[in-house]
């Protein structure tokens, strides 16, 4: 099998090195191709997703992407900036299902900001859907009639963008405890509306799972106020963009945090969910941990590996539990030493 | 003045019954006006804003309304819903800016999920626009050229709607600590991008302020790791609407905070950030705190009276010094005992 690294800016070329070092060592045969992208991308040959990475990512079976983001490039016109790698490759290989897990880690309770009680029921998934919504309806600026410049973006879903990623919270709340959130605003927007119509309709399809419906300003308040009682929430683009975040930094320690997105074939794009964070690049100073779970997350949805997925998960506990800790987690391990801690307990 | 009393659903009634309380004793020489608005509109005269409750809301100089929101009509057709009234309101009394306090009360630091030490910190503001946005851009529902259903709203500013929203940004950063946290998504959307030029262009007659932008996603994340840090937010509806109850949750009592809705002639809508909780309505459970601050905030910024309010806001502080708490807060007090606690103090 063949799997795309695109290291990305910043901390990703670090991260990702010692989540394939993670998958070297199981030994499964894989096929490694690297490729520059965001930054690194606009740097190599122009654009943040230069062509031959979009190639790349097609032909693999599976991308583990590093994270993109550089200050030098953040005067560039929106379209050239490595953000929009992201936003393209999830567009052009039709990954529309974004899986973020977020679980207190054992021993991590210190790093979260909420009470620890509260912190350590936290075990949920947000599904967010990443192809439609307000990110990719038509946009533009322009002038009223008055004269005054505008600006507009068009929300926007049609039944089978909500029908397909729907089934995906189903599912993947089957594999769970079986209880499905689907967050909207349907007091207000039409789109979320039509979102809760056939949401409500696919539910017929999955008789076993609890199906409730929560205001997306009633989500963010939950998510402070009993973020245990989630199981699976799925929700559009831009609310899953903004309360995946939220989940993420309620566990505390985003360095620890991986996240998939999928096509309708299982096939899938792998990243940690922290962002490529420019001031500590090069230092070894970076968690490695989100970006070797994201490799288990891989391993588990698009190579049919759980075993050495489970092996990967336990490894980093294990890991964790020996008392290795890079800065984030207030420990003075190296990203290399980290990476070596996952490695031994392997 | 005239004060018109839109007590609305649920708990409204009672609540608003101790602000009028405590208005009253302050012999300001108010005249009060009530009028149905939300399910009790719906059941008064068919409609959730009835006609003569939003003239009465017109010719009065301040609103105060309780809350609205009834299960028994969530079956309506969307135009008709109690939530409707908020939004109708809103827009005809061209209330532009949400002004939503969150601040930690001394006493109640254990009702806050967030640690003591995190949750302390929170003193912020966060100005919301409430005229635009994709609430209120072009929205439907259709059939896509395939045949599929579809629904859509536009997200969309023009320049003298951000310009006046990021003015009152600027001014309320100014009376407090200086600092202005402008939040969008301009990574992304059109909108956004929009919005940080106007803020930008705006921020060259504030040069004492200080100006940072922060996407929404980030937003939610700060929000959770380090909410002490913000000062002042401006941003847009939609944002606003999310990041507000975020904020709110995280000081613990959504039971004790108030928000304003001021137009651009200090006329103001005045009401509790809690809902209308019809879980717990008539029983004397509920919290008049949120709305007796409601009523401070209104004699501050559309009576002139700012220290009729601080009068009352002090007593507020002073009530639940001697300890007295509603259910929400971990006590037994009534409704009505609340307000006597807070009249006492006066
Ligand atoms: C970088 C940005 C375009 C992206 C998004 O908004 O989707 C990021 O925030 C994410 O969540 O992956
Ligand atoms: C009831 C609803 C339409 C309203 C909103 O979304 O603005 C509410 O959530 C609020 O924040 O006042």
């Amino acid at each position: 099998k063949l799997i795309a690294i695109l290291p990305g800016d910043g901390i990703g070329p670090e991260v990702t090195a010692e989540a394939r070092r993670v998958l070297d060592a199981l030994d499964l045969g894989l096929v490694f191709e690297e490729a520059p992208v965001g930054g690194a991308g606009y740097r190599a040959s122009g654009h943040p997703l230069p062509d031959a990475t979009l190639a790349l990512a097609k032909r693999a079976d599976a991308v583990l992407f590093g994270a993109v983001g550089d200050p030098e490039f953040d005067s560039l016109e929106r379209a050239l900036r490595p953000e929009q790698a992201i936003l393209g490759l999830r567009k052009n290989l039709t990954t529309f299902a974004n899986l973020r897990p977020a679980k207190m880690f054992a021993g991590l309770e210190d790093a979260s900001t909420l009470k620890p009680e509260v912190a350590n029921a936290i075990d949920l998934v947000i599904v967010r859907e990443l192809n439609g919504d307000v990110y990719f309806g038509a946009k533009g600026r322009g002038t009223t009639d008055a004269g005054l410049r505008e600006g507009h973006d068009l929300m926007r879903y049609d039944e089978s963008e909500v029908r397909r990623i729907a089934h995906v919270g189903f599912q993947t709340a089957a594999k769970r405890r079986g209880k499905l959130c689907s967050v909207d605003k349907a007091n207000v927007l039409e789109t979320s509306q039509l979102w809760r119509d056939v949401v409500i309709e696919v539910a017929a399809e999955y008789p076993q799972i609890e199906l409730t419906h929560m205001y997306v300003d009633n989500a963010a308040m939950q998510l402070v106020r009993n973020p245990g009682a989630f199981d699976t929430i799925v929700t559009g683009n831009l609310f899953g963009d903004i309360l995946s975040d939220q989940a993420s930094m309620c566990v505390g320690s985003i360095g620890m945090l991986p996240s998939a997105s999928l096509d309708a074939h299982g096939k899938g794009l792998y990243e940690p969910i922290h962002g490529s964070a420019p001031d500590i690049a090069g230092q070894g100073k970076a968690n490695p941990c989100a970006a070797i779970l994201s490799a288990a997350m891989m391993l588990r949805h698009s190579l049919d590996a759980s075993d050495a997925a489970d092996r990967i998960e336990a490894a980093v506990s294990a890991a964790l539990a020996t008392g290795a800790r890079t800065p984030d987690l207030g420990g003075t391990a190296t990203t290399r030493a980290m990476g070596d801690a996952v490695l031994a307990a392997l």
